[in-house]
């Protein structure tokens, strides 16, 4: 298996860039190691761990030039940036780390609900005794769009506080735990239902703006969204339209659109509107489960067996 | 069952006032009738609601003139404002709402942990991109100070995160899915082996200023505090210090000493502490759960059955 693009050095920023650290090169080499794979250069591989963040153009050239490549591991859950350069077209198994980074992107969309309706940002900003009436998740009504890892992690977190779970999904399976699973054409029958409205699923040119005006305007007024997926998901012009007519109460948003947010936006100003800047899971927990769904996937790779986190073409993700 | 004081009027700001707003008067009138009791003035009354917050001289001389007062209900779970006056050594049942908020205040706890451990307060302050490396509460050490409802509905809530969970106690009786129950007396042996520490525990003379400058510097650097008990239990001056010299991590605070915390207060000027203004439960929730309590003890009291939530004098909550 080869690695590329080379690990960077220098004053590394971003989140993108600290993945790509020495430091996660040399455990994603011991990972490959350790399940008895080989680490060679990208003129003898049969297999590619591409570290990059996103870069298609650079990984098309790459197994343009490589043929022998017939399976690249990508190193995050979504894998949108890849999808318009028709990367997947290709005779090539594509995995990602798909499912990998639920637990910490799912904790982080408890958080960003808790702090939505306890007006956390409010609290924060303003250095004076605020008190405020908090809203409590017991019982409330959650619908969650996306039935992959993080959408089934959420459940499993909100299941102390609140079973009333819809989950709505491209596939009819239903997911363990919900009230009901639906299909996602059902999104505008369940929005007036709706107190949390969660997005945990991937971007497609199908879910590309799922949630724009009219879908914020069917959403109750004390309805607070939450957005872990990714920030093309939302209308963003329409959001800030629907919080200053307070058509929803508020907004937690790990992902925006665009992205990172300049700072001069509107969304900086509403005290209701909570927002991280893309870090729900830590680098040293992406890094982790990097190293080891390529073990798991090297063995698999070794043993003709189907491997993890595969991306389906077809779908997207 | 006599109701006083009597419903406050006019522009009520605090939640202490809101409590007292003349629809909760009502919503407690009903659960008494309901309950099949009578409302009475103070002068025909058997028993007492004290709707009001704190006060307690002015409840202390109301008993004195009419001692065929034998129950009173007091509002809040904790009792501390009325300990020092005395009032609990008299010859009544004093009952408080005791368990009966644990569910919001516990939702909060959890709320404060994430928050302190994903950078909430930065996040919210800075209206700019600021990626941060977040924590999780995987798996992490817990250590939950007091073993009531709210430490029992924490455990439960944090129970999908972590089991790891030590519960310090007066009580030796074990908390069920607590990892151990400890004495209270183990604190400065469990400090050290704690990633959250949690105060969840009633305010006496034995637990003022548990959380002081020995206990801070006993916790990991990487610890953070979370407080939803009483601003007392926790040695403000030290915990500035602690968090200038970085002996603990962060802070998520609902409760503080002095409370309000006044506008200049150095805690405010911390990005790595979170202040939320004693609002952990709602009016609308604490109002619901107090008309609940006392239908529930109207009954039991009728019919000589021990009450709910009883304050033991010699305990103090």
């Amino acid at each position: 298996m080869a690695l590329a693009p080379g690990p960077r050095a220098g004053n590394l920023v971003t989140r993108a860039e600290r993945i790509q650290a020495a430091e996660n090169y040399e455990r994603v080499r011991g990972s490959i190691l350790e399940a008895g794979g080989e680490v060679v250069d990208v003129d003898a591989a049969n297999a590619l761990a591409w570290l990059g963040s996103g870069e298609a153009e650079s990984l098309a050239a790459l197994l343009d030039a490589h043929p022998a490549v017939s399976w690249v591991q990508l190193p995050w859950a979504g894998v949108d940036e890849f999808i318009s350069s028709g990367l997947f077209q290709r005779p090539v198994t594509f995995t990602s780390a798909k499912g990998a980074l639920a637990d910490q992107v799912a904790e982080h969309a408890l958080l960003l609900a808790l702090a939505s309706m306890r007006h956390v940002v409010a609290q924060a900003r303003h250095r004076h005794w605020l008190e405020a009436e908090p809203e409590s998740l017991h019982g409330k009504r959650v619908t969650i769009v996306g039935g992959g890892g993080i959408g089934r992690t959420v459940i499993r977190l909100l299941s102390p506080l609140t079973r009333n779970i819809v989950v709505l999904r491209r596939q009819t399976e239903a997911i363990p735990g919900a009230a009901t699973t639906r299909p996602i054409t059902d999104l505008h029958a369940v929005l007036p239902e709706t107190d949390v409205l969660i997005l945990a699923l991937a971007l497609t040119a199908q879910t590309h703006g799922i949630v724009g005006g009219r879908e914020l305007s069917l959403l109750p007024a004390h309805a607070i969204l939450v957005n872990v997926a990714r920030g093309a998901h939302v209308d963003t012009d329409a959001l800030v339209s629907a919080l200053r007519e307070r058509e929803i109460a508020a907004a937690g948003l790990d992902v925006t659109d665009p992205e990172p947010l300049p700072p001069n936006h509107p969304l900086w100003d509403f005290d209701n509107v909570l927002i991280t800047s893309h870090c729900a899971d830590s680098v040293a927990f992406v890094s982790e489960q990097l190293a080891k769904r390529i073990r798991e996937n090297i063995g698999r790779f070794k043993q003709g067996q189907p491997l993890a986190g595969v991306v389906d073409p077809l779908a997207g993700y």
